[in-house]
């Protein structure tokens, strides 16, 4: 038997960050765009920009700095604050299977 | 913010147990019965049964007896191995909150 689990940060009951928003937060500043990284992951741009707003609007924390035009059509990456923010959340979130594991193992060995 | 999180346990991908299938095979063994504690879920005997049933095939563990008929109009309840194997998902989901939540105001409360 295996544990499994999934764990999110909410904000007057809305969800603020998980695992999945982190990625495609992540995906858009390498990438430097909304766009590839919305195709990336299968959803459309309007989905994923949406999706930016909502864990601004809930956070607090402007997370993205878009430049448009120039050369190269514009960009999209983390601010400051939202690369501390999501370190925060990578902070909490490693090591956590292990943790979690290990209580699992710790309860299920006995008798 | 608030840390929120979800955890059960898999057998070959299928859900064995999660806490609410655990709150309902307590209430079976409280109430006697699969059809009083379905109702009191809000879900059909025939749901809460076939719960049952597949809780019990993936984790191969028989986990009511049942009596038919008698003055009380029959009855069920955990059996030993049941209740043993529900005390050791209840050990390990005990204080896990606490853990995860302790671990959550670590990482957001530096810087």
């Amino acid at each position: 038997m295996d544990v499994k689990f999934k764990v999110w940060v909410e904000k007057k009951g809305e969800v603020v960050l998980s695992n999945g928003k982190l990625n495609i937060l992540k995906t858009i500043d390498q990438l430097g765009s909304i766009h590839k990284a919305a195709e990336q992951f299968g959803m459309s741009y309007r989905h994923a920009w949406g999706m930016v707003q909502k864990i601004e609007k809930r956070s607090g924390i402007k997370m993205l700095e878009t430049q448009i035009g120039g050369s190269d059509g514009g960009g999209a990456n983390l601010t400051t604050e939202g690369k501390a923010f999501l370190a925060k959340y990578e902070a909490f979130s490693k090591g956590l299977d292990k943790l979690i594991e290990n209580k699992f193992s710790k309860a299920f060995s006995k008798g």
